[in-house]
C-alpha cells in the first residue's frame, strides 16, 4: 500500500480530584510517539468550584495547544463511598464537557481495560503500566508523579481499541472542524 | 432612594440523569418574575456520553438564549449507590461546565437548604415546594413534571441566598462580560 496513513492526535485523561494527569500522543498508521505528558496539580486548592473550573480551563488549554482529534478518559474506580463518587464523577463530567465543548469525541475506559491494553494483565500495577509506557514510546524521563502515566495510559488504551485499518484515510475530529470551519484555525 | 435596582437573571439547574429541570427568574431589587421552566428528557437515550452531551448542548441554549448572569445547581442526595452518584455527580460536572464555558458563576445548594429556603423546612416535600413557588411566582400553569419546579426552587433558592442590598447596582455575569467584549453581542 502506498497511500499515506491517517494521523491522528489522542489526549489521555486521568481526572482526579486532587492531581488531573493527561498524556498526548501521535499516531500515524500503526506508530505511536509521545507528544507531551503531565499533571494539574489541584491539591492546594480548597474551593470545590475552583477545582472543575481549573479542570475545565486546562484541558482547553492542552486542546487548544495539541489539537486532539480524539479524546480518552479513564473511569473511576467503584468502590470508595458516595461523596468520593460524586467528586470523581464531577471532574469526570467536566473533562468531558471540556471536549464536548470543542467537538472532540471522548471514549471511557476502565482501569482494568487500559492495564489489560497494555501490559496484557487487567490486575497490573501502576509501576508495570509505567515501566510498559516507557518502553513503548521511548520515554527518556519518567514525571515523578504516576498520574501523568495513568493519563497517558488512557490514550495508548484508546489507541490500541481503535487503531485505523489500512484503508483508512478518514479524518476526524479537530482536523475535520477546521476543514468544515476554516476560519478557526486561526485563533 | 431613587436609583434603579439592579437586574439579575438566574438559571436553577436540577441535573438528573434522566431528566434534567430548569427554571429562569429575572430579578430587579428585591422582586422576581418567572421567565421559563422546563425539562429535558433523557430517559430514551442509552448512551451516557449522548446524555452528557445533551446535557451540555441543552444548557448552553438556555444560556444563550436568556443570557443569565448566575447559575444555581442543586447537588445530588447522598445515600445512594457509588455507581449512581458517579453518574449524577458527572451530569452535575457538565452542567457545571457549561456555565464555566460561558464565564457564567454557578453555585451548588444541598436539597435541603432549597427547600429550607423556600418553604422554610427542610423536610418538605417535592409537592409542597411546587405549591409555593406556584404561588410565590404566580404561576399559572404548573408543568407535569416536577424536576422543571426543582430547577426553579434552585434558581430562587440563589436568589433568597444573595439578595442585592439596597445600594447595589452593579453588573455581573453575562452584563460584566458583554461590557467588557461588546462584539459578542451580535453572536
Amino acid at each position: 500500500m502506498s497511500s499515506t496513513p491517517a494521523e491522528r492526535i489522542i489526549l489521555g485523561i486521568d481526572p482526579g480530584t486532587n492531581i488531573l494527569g493527561y498524556g498526548i500522543i501521535k499516531c500515524v498508521g500503526q506508530k505511536m510517539t509521545l507528544v507531551t505528558l503531565g499533571i494539574v496539580d489541584m491539591q492546594k486548592m480548597d474551593d470545590p468550584m475552583l477545582k472543575l473550573q481549573t479542570i475545565f480551563e486546562r484541558i482547553i488549554l492542552l486542546i487548544e495547544e495539541y489539537h486532539p482529534d480524539e479524546m480518552a478518559i479513564e473511569a473511576p474506580f467503584f468502590g470508595k463511598n458516595v461523596q468520593s463518587m460524586l467528586k470523581l464523577g464531577r471532574a469526570q463530567g467536566v473533562a468531558i464537557a471540556a471536549s464536548l465543548s470543542r467537538q472532540i469525541p471522548a471514549t471511557e475506559y476502565a482501569p482494568t481495560r487500559i492495564k489489560q491494553s497494555i501490559t496484557g494483565r487487567g490486575a497490573a500495577s501502576k509501576e508495570q503500566v509505567a515501566a510498559m509506557l516507557q518502553s513503548m514510546l521511548s520515554i527518556k524521563d519518567m514525571p515523578a508523579k504516576m498520574d501523568a502515566t495513568d493519563g497517558l495510559a488512557a490514550a495508548v488504551c484508546h489507541f490500541f481499541n481503535n487503531k485505523p485499518s489500512a484503508q483508512d484515510k478518514s479524518y476526524t475530529g479537530w482536523k475535520a472542524f477546521i476543514a468544515a470551519n476554516p476560519e478557526r484555525k486561526k485563533s
